[in-house]
């Protein structure tokens, strides 16, 4: 029997079976006794002395899934070759795929899209290379790079295994914003080459997704690559979830009756989404942030080695706090966090100002258990789908790209993305707000077209929108 | 009116017309003194008092259609927006697109195919990255990589203007083979820049096609990355074009009964395809293949600063013949020009032995003018389509991959490549076989399978397949 990872309760066996020493019956029993369903049985292969099939069963738990295993394993007659369950099942082969947007039929196509029609296109974009926005699929593509060092919650995984998330994004680019999307995963951590990789293979790419790279490295990379690259740069882990965070945070001031600019809120980790969420709060009009990481708040009486917390440290904590969390919290408005599981107590929360808001980022533990949080905090937020309000970047990357490619812009800004956390946060009207409810489905289809929206508007007021999206024409005129 | 570049004889010309100035008798008029057929028409914008229009116009020649645009000028109320043709229109956005394999129809599919399903995913190829073929898009995927230096017959046009023949490639291997290829055009012409970019982004791909990649940095890229990379390493532009020069050679040389080992043959055009060509026609089984350069014969008496002339000249050439094309081509039985046109002369055949073959490659104009060469050359084959016989890499690189693919080879090796040769050749039988049918039409449906399976075959004989496809095991056992 191969190895094997199993996820839920339902998976999918494939049996062996000698059909003179094993029968259909043995199967079911076997299954049963262990309290699993079959819910489903395919023929893969047959012959007069072995049958090979495939058995999906289903079971309420993991040890009735180890004893329905046990169970057949006991068998005379059976060799089980496979246990799979429906998640890597989703996964064989890969979940996206290229493909033509026309078939070639005939000689004529083939002549038109290879050699020698495709020779006039060729030379029309040497001429003029910005031509490649109309004549190639640069307009819409973009790459999603990782080199796998901080994938989700598993940290430096690899290329290899980055892979998936990275697949992922690009069939929910599809899917949400009609972007393609492909995965590029790289076999190297090294800033620099990271940097000149990303660089040199940009000219397919209109714009450039960074995925799951740890900081401190993701900070310089993005940095350079910005000033580089004439497409948009945006790491998804740093701006993503500092978007969301923000939509979030400006419904959940409307329910307590507080403005951002009168709030002190309290951001802890400072990695790639604490630094990130820590400038958009300040972009959006907050005046007292105060970060905090292991060594405790960040503060301007202190140097950093990590130039991105000096940066920190100089435009946050005004009245220079000093401290550990509990002594940021004291009074505060709201905390965000994006750090580990359980370092907030209630005790601590129970010393923040009125309707405290907590946004418990960290998965899967979040940073305060919502069971405790309830009674004592007016409006919590996780990264969890199985709380309210849970904070997903899915909610952001397809609709800001979508916008930046509508209008071919050269960069999304902080403009852009205050305006993207806006456009969320407005599709829950007055009425359906509630602590509940204070962030719309990932499923919600006026999410990508808000968000595309108010990022093409906001591209073209801070002129780094190349292209006016027809819809956004004053006057009707035609390209 | 914006700039233009016409290709053939049908046109789609954008129309704004004043209403009130120009009506539809006057543009059919207009394009009927010219004696183009507006064959359709349709409306782009409408308003009371202006309507923009799509008009497609046939035509006979380029004149007709120069005549077509000055007399719609010349119209009162009307201006031509755009002229565009039917290969422009057909690159308009690109040609390629990605797409997931499976819809994300509601929260359980997508807690599946990303977070957090996907993180047991990413565990598993984590703990053993060859998993990575089962879990991945890496096991069908090919990176389509180019440089821009050798683009068709245009030259060093940059990585924009390369993009169209890439996709162009990408939607050749979807249709033909079901390999999905992706384009990557790189920003960089240092050749160990492409090396390093290439080996980083890997791990995302299954194999590596290099394309239009100029000589002799061709080489080198191809050498060093088939050292360094687990994964097939192929250089079209050699290899592919070798392949199908070899092919239609064994099916001429049965036309005019000679065996490969007895033929002395002239390549020339030192070049990517011109090596290439030298060395499968060695691997073949060749014996007496004679290289020409611009300096003339390539001689094992001469110091080559370039290693790969200095490598050929040292395997080619046994009785060490001096001087120039002309010099070498005294009683040869094959002619292969990879090279410029018009550099045969009718002469020069005259002196070869009897039936001589003539392959003459040069794109557009071929080494030997075919209407020159009929009547003394016994087989012509060209790389154009619109003479018998076209030399068409389409033939080898989507078939040559799949087989690839379906056996997990390490490597694309001489032994595979002779074999897709042979593939290619056998399709033609007996019956069927004569001078002007040597090579199998890009659209017969035998050529893909025919060169997949004698590329599984080659390479499960030669070591480097990791996985005997289902249809190649001897008994019936299941994966």
């Amino acid at each position: 029997m191969k190895p094997f990872t199993l996820l839920g309760t339902s998976i999918i066996l494939r049996l062996q079976l000698d059909v003179r020493k094993v029968n259909f019956v043995d199967i079911a029993t076997a299954v049963g006794k262990a309290n699993g369903d079959i819910v489903a049985m395919d023929v893969v292969q047959s012959s007069n002395e072995a049958t090979v099939r495939d058995y999906t069963i289903n079971t309420k738990s993991r040890p009735q899934i180890e004893e329905v295993i046990k169970n057949i394993e006991a068998l005379p007659g059976v060799e089980i070759i496979t246990v799979s369950d429906r998640t890597f099942l989703s996964h064989i082969g890969g979940k996206i795929e290229v493909r033509a947007k026309r078939p070639i039929q005939n000689r004529e196509d083939l002549s038109r899209v290879y050699t020698p029609g495709v020779a006039n296109v060729c030379e029309a974009i040497a001429q003029d290379p910005y031509k490649a926005y109309k004549l190639t699929i640069k307009r819409n593509t973009v790459a999603i790079v990782s080199d796998g060092t901080a994938v989700l919650g598993l940290g430096d995984v690899g290329p290899y295994a980055a892979m998936p998330v990275m697949e992922g994004k690009a069939m929910l680019f599809k899917q949400l914003a009609q972007v393609d999307g492909f995965p590029i995963c790289l076999d190297t951590k090294d800033t620099d080459e990271i940097i000149e990789t990303i660089v040199r293979m940009a000219p397919a790419f209109g714009g450039i997704n960074l995925e799951d790279i740890s900081a401190p490295r993701c900070f310089e990379i993005e940095k350079a690559l910005r000033e580089r690259l004439d497409i948009p740069v945006f790491h998804d882990d740093q701006h993503g979830t500092a978007v969301v965070i923000l939509s979030g945070l400006l419904n959940a001031l409307k329910i307590v009756d507080k403005k951002i600019e009168d709030c002190k809120i309290v951001v802890t980790g400072m990695g790639a989404a604490g630094v990130a969420c820590t400038k958009i709060l300040l972009s959006a009009g907050a005046k007292q942030v105060i970060g905090v990481d292991r060594d405790g708040i960040l503060s301007r009486s202190v140097t950093y080695e990590n130039p991105v917390w000096e940066e920190i440290s100089n435009i946050t904590n005004p009245d220079d706090v000093q401290g550990q969390l509990a002594d940021a919290l004291v009074g505060a408005d709201v905390f965000i966090g994006v750090s580990r599981g359980n370092i907030l107590s209630k005790e601590m929360v129970q010393t923040m100002a009125k309707d405290p808001i907590v946004f418990a980022m960290a998965n899967p533990q979040p940073e305060i258990d919502p069971e405790e949080a309830a009674g004592i905090v007016r409006v919590l937020a996780t990264g969890r789908s199985d709380y309210p309000n849970q904070i997903n970047n899915v909610l952001c990357f397809p609709g800001i790209f979508r916008g930046a490619f509508d209008c071919r812009a050269t960069d999304i800004n902080e403009e852009m993305k205050v305006a993207a956390a806006q456009a969320i946060a407005s599709i829950i009207t007055e009425e359906e707000l509630n602590e509940q409810y204070i962030i719309p489905s990932v499923f919600n289809d006026k999410v990508v077209k808000n968000v595309r929206d108010a990022v093409v508007d906001a591209a073209i007021k801070t002129g780094v929108a190349r292209k006016i999206p027809r819809d956004k024409r004053k006057k009707e005129t035609v390209e």
